[in-house]
C-alpha cells in the first residue's frame, strides 16, 4: 500500500488552516504535517482549551485529511542556539521574553514539552523539529572547536533534550530531528555522534529531507542505509545546483530566488534529487510513514506547484515486492 | 621576475622564530609572512620596545629572508564575532580579559590598531587577517537573516573596521582580509557586498587563498578576474575533496586528518587546486606580491612538505610575457 | 497565464498553409510563427494585393490560430553575407537576380523592408530572421580577422541594417535576430558587440533558440540573464550531443540524420537541453511572448513529433508566482 | 631512438632566422620546421638564387639544427578560399596582386608549386600547409551546402591541388595538410572525404595538431588510429578549455589571451591535451618523423616557454618496445 | 506502425502459462517471448504430442497474444560450458543425466535441435538463447587464454553449433544469441569474432539486451550500428549503477537486491539506460521485431512493474519518418 | 624512512636472475619480489640442495638487493581452479602431471607448502600468490551460483588452504593473496567473505594491487581503510581506461597492447590510478613493507620503463608525520 502523501503546512501559515485544508484536499493530499505557528496549531491553546484539539481534528476530517505529524521547528531551534536578534522572528513573544539567551533557551525547552503534550492530545505519534546547536558557528567557522569543545557542545544538547525526550517516552511519542544545517546533526557522521551522545534512546530519530544532503555532496540513500530504524519522518523537497564558477554553496547572503545563488530549492521533481534512489532507499529500510511535501520554489506558482508535487510523489511511490 | 616565495609562519609558531628562519632559508624560501603569535611577533613589545622591530628584521636578514606581510588572523577574528569560549584559545589573555563579548571585541579592535602601528614600524606594507562576523551563524543556519538583518550585520562590520582602516590609511598600510568561512566575506558575492559597505576604500582588499573556494564550488580564477585591484596577498594552500556519498562538505565535526572527512588540506600540488589556472589568473591581474605557502597537511612530514612546497611554487611561477 | 504555444512554419513550407493550419490546430497549437516562403506568406503579394493579408488572417482565424511572428530568415541571410552559389536555393528569383554579391545584398535589404511593411499590414509586432555576416568565414577560419577587421565587419552590418530598423521603428515593429552560427551574433559576447554597434536601439533584439547554444558549450539560461530586455522571440528546438571521440562539433559535412554526426537536432524533450532551466530563465526575465516550436528531427515522424512537441511545451510552461 | 624535437618557426618570423637559430639551439631543439615568411625562407629567392638554399642549410648546420619540414600555410590558404580583404595580410604582394579572387587563387597555386621545388632544392621531404576551402563558410553557416554542393566544393579542391601534388610526386615530396578549421579537412570524417576525392594518392597526407581536435570534442588518438599511414608531420601545441556557461567554443570575436574566451592555446603540457595518449598513438602507428613544437601561449614569456616546451616534449617521448 | 510489445516469460515460469497470459493481456502486452521451462513450453511434449502446439497457440489467442519468439537460454547454456554442479538447476533431468560434462553438452545440443523443430511447429521465426563458452573462465581470469587458445575455444563453439544452425536453415528459423556474460559473445568485438568464426551464416544473429552492455561501459547504440542486420530480437531490461568506491562491477557474490552491489537490474525506465538512444538506434537499423520486456527488479512489485514497463515501452516507441 | 622499492621479477623470468639483478640495481631498486619460475627461484631445488638458498641470497647481496617477498602466483592458481588446458602453460610438469583436475589441485597445494618451506629457508616473511577459485566461472557467468553454492565454493577454498596456512603459522610466514580476478577474493566484499571463512586467521592477508580495482570501479584507498591490518604486500602497477562506446571492461578476447581494448596496464604514473590517494592510504594504515613495481606496459620499452617506475615510486613515497 502506498504511503500517505501529506503537505507540511509550515510554508502556508499565512493561510488560515481551514482555507489550506480545502485546497490540500482538492490537490489530492491525504493529510497534513501540521506546523505550530500561524493559526495552524497553537500549543498553549491546545493545552488550555479542552475542545481545541478535537476541533482541529474535526476540521481536517471534514476534508478527509489525516494528521500524521506535528512540527515545531521554530521553537525547537532556540533550545541549543546562542540566541541572536534574528531568532525573534521565529518565536512567540512569550518564548522570546526579554531575549536573554539562557532564558529564551529555557522557555523554548518548556514550549517543546508542551508541544509533546499537545501532540499526545491530538493522538499524533511523531513530533518533528530542530534542535539548535551551540556548536554551529564553529562548524565551518574559525576557530574550529577542538575535540573537547565538540564533546561539550554535544553534551549541552543531550542535557537540554533528555527532559524533553523523557516526556516523549512517557507520552509514547517519537521526536524526529530534521537533519539540517544549524542543528546538532547536519550530516551522516554528525548524526552518528548525536545518537551516541543520547545513548541511542529510542524516542529519538530523524526527519529525513534529502535536499539538505544534496548540496553537501552526501548521498541521501546512503544516509537511509546507515540509519534504517531511525527514520521517523520524511520531507519531500527538491533542490537544484547552479554552480558556474562565480557562485558557491554557502549562498553569498543572497535570498532564495536570486538567480546568482549556487543552489535553490525546487518543487519536487524539478531539481537534482535522485528520487528513484530515495524511494528505493525508503523501501529497503521499510519506512511506512507519510511522505510530507515541503513545498519551496520561488520560481513556480505555489498552488500549481503543490498540486504538481502531490501527483509527482504518488507516481514515485511504486509498490514494493510482497 | 618571479614573485618572492615566502612561508606563512602561523602553523609554525611552536618553533622559535630563529629556528624557523634557519629552516625556511635552507628550504629555499625568500621570506616570511609573519604571524603575531608565539614568539614570532609580539605586537605590544613591538610598540613598547624600541629595538624589538629592528632585532626581528635583523634576525631575518641574517637568513636572507624578507618580511613581506604581517598576519594577525587570531585577534582580528574576535572583532565582529559573538565571542564564545572557543575564542579563548586564539587570543592573548589581555585581549580575552573576562571574555565578555563586547569587551573582547573592543580590545581586539585596539590590538589590531596596534598591529597596524607595529607593521609600520617594521616597514611592512600589508597586514593580513580576518574580520569575524556577526552574520556567520546565520549564513547556513536557521533562521537565515533577512535582507535587513544582513545589512545590519555588514554595517556592524563597517563601523568596527573603519577606525582600523583609518589608521591603515594614515600609516600607508593595506589590510588584506582573507576570504574564508567565518568572515564577513567568504565567497565572490559576499566580497562584493563587503567592498560596497566600505565604499570601496582603498586600504581594504583581500588575501586570496584558493583552498577556501574549492570546496564551495567556486572557481578561484574567476574571483581574481572579479577583483583585479583588490588582491593584496596570496596564500598557497591546497585541498583535496574526498566525497564518497557518506561524508560531506561541512566536515561532520571531524578533525583534519580523519580519513572520513569530505575534504582536507594538502601540501601545495598534492590536492585538487588547478594551480596553472590560479597562476595565470594572478598573471592576468598583474599581481606582483609574495606567494605565501600556508602549509597544512596532516598526512605529510612537515619539514619535507615545506621544502617540497617551496620548490613546487617556484616551478609554478613561470615568467609572463613582457 | 501560460504563453501561447505556436509552430514555426519554416520546416513545413512544402505543405499549403491551409493544410498545415488544420493540422496545427488539431495538434493543439495556438498559433503560427509564419515563414515568408512557400505559399505561407508572399511578401510582394502582401504589399501589392489589398486582400492578401486579410485572407491569410482569415484562414488562420478559421482554425483558431493567432499570428504571433513573421519570419524571413532566408532573405535576411543575404544582407551581410558574401553571396555564394549556395545562397540561390534560399532566395526568390527576384532577389537573386544575376547573383552578383553587392546587388543581391541590396535587393535582400529591400525585401526585408518590404517584409516589415507586410508585417505591419498583418498587425504582427515581431519580425524574426537572420543577418548574414561578412565576418563569418573568419570566425573559426584562417586567418582570423584582427580587431580592426572585426570592427569593420560589424560596421558593415550596422550600415546595412540601420535603414531596415528605421522602418521597424516607424512601423512599431521589433526585429528579432536569431542568435545562430553564420550571423553577426552567434554567442553571448558577439551579441553584446552587436548591441553596442547598434547603440542599443530598441527595435533590435533576439530570437532565442537554445539548441544553437548547447553544442557551443554555452548555458542558454545565462544568455537570458544577460539580455533580459532583448528576448523578442523564442524558438523551442532540442539537440542531442553524440560525441564518441571520432566525430566532432563541426559536423564533418554530414547531413542531419547521419548517425556519425557529433550532434543532431531533436524534437523538444528528446535531446539534451535543460528545459526546466530555460523555462525558469524565461520566467525570471518576464518573457511573455510565444513559444514557437521549430520542429527538426530526422529520426521521428513529423506529424507525430509536432503534436508531441506541443504537449511537451504546454507541460513545461508552469505558472509563475503572482 | 627518440624523434627529433624541432620548433615550427612560423610564430617567430619577427626574428631573423640567425637569431632564432641560436636561441633554438640553446633551448635544446634539434631542428626547425621552417616557415616561408619573414626572412626564414623566401621561396622565389630560393629558386632564383643558386646559393640561397645552401646558405640556409649552412646557417642551420652551424647551430647543429636539422631541417625537417618546410611550411607554407599562408600561401596555401589562398588556393581554395574565396579571397577576402583579410587574406591580404598573409600573402606576399606578388601573390595578392589586385586581390581578385580567381587570380589570387591561381597565383597562390603557382607559389605552392614553387614551394615544392624549393623544398626539393633544400632536400626536405615534407611540405606542410593548408588548403583553403570553398566550403568553409557553409560548414557551420547557413544555408548548409547540400550533398551536391559538398561534392562540388571537394572537387574544386581536387582540381586545384592535383597539379601541385603532381609536382610533389615528381619531386618525391609529401604534402602534409594540417587538419585545421578553415581547410577542406578539419575533423576525422572530413579527412576521410578528402582522401577519397584524391583517390588516396600517396603524396598526400596530414599534419596532425591535436589542439584543433580538442575543442571540437574529437579524440586525437582516434584520428591517429584511423589514418596510420597518412600522418606525415606532427605539431605539438596545447589548448585549454575554459567553458563557464557564458563563453563558447566559437570564440566570440575575442583575440587570443582574452580571459573571456572559451578556449585558448597553451604551451605544451600547460593545457588539456592528453599527451600520454597522443604519444602512445604516434608510437602505435610507427610515426618516426619530427615533433614540431608550435608555440602559442599569450600568458607565458615566449623564450621561457619555448625552452620549457622542448624539455616537455623530450620527457614525453619515451622509447617504444623493440 | 509501432513494434509489438511482448513479455519474456522466463522470469514468470512459477505461474502457469494460462494465469500469466491473462495478466499479460490485461497489462496491455501484445504477445509473449515464450520460455521453454515451467509449463510455459515443454519441448519434448511439443514434438511428441500432436495437439500440444495448437493448444498453446489457442491459449494465447484467447488472450489476444501473439507468439513472437521461443527462448531456451537454460539448455543452450550447457552446450559449450564446462559443466559444473550449478548447471544442474537449469537443466531438465533428461539433459543433465549423470552430469558428465561431455554427455551433458551433447544432450543439450540435441535438445536445442528439438527446440528448433518445436519452434517450426509453432510457426515461430526466431529462437533466442545462449551458447555457453569454453573460454569464459579465462576471459577475466588467470591465466588468460592466448591467441591460439581463444581460436580453439571459438572453433569449439562453431563445431557444436553448426549442426544446430543447419536445422535452423532447413526450418527457416533464425537463432538469436543473447550477447551476455558467460557466452562466446559478450561485447562488440567478441560478437565480431563469433560472426567470423561462423563465416557469417545468415541464420545466426543476436538478441540485444542493453543492460548487459551498460555496466561493461559499452554504448548499446554503437552495437546496433555495428550489426544492423544481425539484431534478431530485443530484450528491454534496465540497470542502475551504484558505484561508491566500496562496491564494484563484478558483484562481490552478492545477490540481486543487495544494496551493497555495484549495479542491479531495474524495471525499464527506472535505471540508467538511455532508452531514447536505444530506440533511435533500433529505428536507424530498421528493426521491426518485437520489444520483449525482460522484467527483473528486486525493489518493485512484480505485477505493478510489468504493467508499468508495458506502458513505458509503448510511450518510447514513437513513429519513424516514412 | 621511505619504504624499500623493489621489482616483482615475474615479468622478467625470461632473463637469468643474475642479469636482472644487475639491471635492477642500476635502475635504483633496493630489492626484489622474487617469482618461483624461470631460473629466479626453483622451489624443489631450494628444498633439496643445501646451498641453493644461500647462493641466491649471495647473488642478490652482490647487487645490494634485499629479498622482500617470494611469489608463486602460477602454482597457487591451480589449487582451487577447475583445471583446464590453459593451466598447463603456468605449471611445472611435475605439478601438471596428467592434467586431471583433482590431482593437479593436490599437487599444487603440496608445491605451495614447499614454497612456504623454501621461503623459510630464505628468511623471507611474506609469500605472495593467488588462490584459484571454484566459483570464478559463475561470478559474472550464467547461471550465477546461489547463496548455498557460494558458501560451498568458499568452504572448498578454506579446506584446501588451511593446511597451507598451518605451515605458514608454524614457519612464521604470512600469506598475501593478491586481490585479483580469478581468485576467491577480487573486490572488497569478496575479501570480507574470504576473511570470514578463514575465521580471520592471522597468517592470511592480501597483496594489494590497485590496478585490479580501478577498472572494477572500486576506490583502492577505500580497500586499504577497510583492511588496515591485512595488507601484507603491495604491487605498484598502473592501468588506463580507454572506453569509447565500442570497447568494454571485459576485454573482448583482445591481447594487452591492442588499441581496441577498454583498458590496459601501464607503467606506474602513466595511467589513471590516483597514486597520491594510494600512498596516503598506505600511510594512514601504517604499511611499512616494500612497494613492489609489477611492470607491465606493452607501449613502452621495458628497461626504460622499469627505471622510470623506480624513480616515480621514490618521488611518490613522501615522509609521513612523525
Amino acid at each position: 500500500m502506498p504511503r500517505p502523501v501529506v503537505l507540511f503546512s509550515g510554508q502556508w501559515a499565512d493561510l488560515p488552516l481551514e482555507e489550506l485544508a480545502q485546497k490540500v484536499s482538492e490537490w489530492g493530499y491525504q493529510g497534513l504535517d501540521l506546523c505550530c505557528w500561524g493559526d495552524h496549531f497553537e500549543v498553549q491553546r491546545a493545552l488550555s482549551e479542552d475542545n481545541y484539539c478535537p476541533k482541529k481534528l474535526d476540521l481536517l476530517a471534514r476534508y478527509d485529511l489525516q494528521l500524521s505529524v506535528l512540527s515545531n521547528h521554530r521553537v525547537s531551534q532556540a533550545i541549543c542556539d546562542r540566541i541572536e536578534p534574528r531568532h525573534r522572528k521565529i518565536l512567540p513573544d512569550y518564548v522570546w521574553g526579554d531575549g536573554d539567551s539562557a532564558g529564551v533557551q529555557e522557555r523554548a525547552a518548556e514550549e517543546m514539552i508542551a508541544t509533546i503534550r499537545a501532540a499526545q492530545k491530538l493522538g499524533v505519534g511523531v513530533v518533528s523539529g530542530f534542535s539548535g546547536s551551540a556548536l554551529w558557528p564553529g562548524v565551518m567557522g574559525y576557530p574550529a572547536p577542538n575535540a573537547e569543545e565538540v564533546a561539550e557542545g554535544l553534551d549541552d544538547f543531550a542535557q537540554k533534550w533528555h527532559p524533553i525526550l523523557d516526556v516523549c517516552q512517557e507520552a509514547n511519542i517519537r521526536y524526529a530531528l530534521e537533519i539540517h544545517p544549524g542543528q546538532v546533526a547536519f550530516d551522516l557522521y554528525s548524526a552518528e555522534r548525536v545518537l551516541e551522545v543520547l545513548d541511542g534512546r529510542e524516542e529519538f530519530g530523524f526527519t529525513f529531507d534529502p535536499s539538505h544532503f544534496h548540496w553537501q555532496g552526501i548521498d541521501p540513500a546512503e544516509f537511509l542505509r546507515r540509519f534504517p530504524d531511525r527514520i521517523f519522518h520524511v520531507h519531500i523537497k527538491d533542490i537544484a545546483l547552479n554552480l558556474n564558477g562565480r557562485n558557491g554553496l554557502l549562498g553569498s547572503y543572497l535570498p532564495y530566488g536570486d538567480s546568482r545563488r549556487g543552489w535553490d530549492f525546487r518543487s519536487p521533481g524539478h531539481g537534482g534529487i535522485d528520487w528513484e534512489a530515495v524511494m528505493r532507499g525508503l523501501n529497503s529500510i521499510g519506512y511506512d510513514g507519510p511522505l510530507a511535501v515541503e513545498w519551496k520554489d520561488t520560481g513556480m506558482d505555489r498552488d500549481y506547484g503543490a498540486e504538481d508535487a502531490c501527483k509527482f510523489v504518488k507516481r514515485l511511490d511504486f509498490p514494493r515486492p510482497a
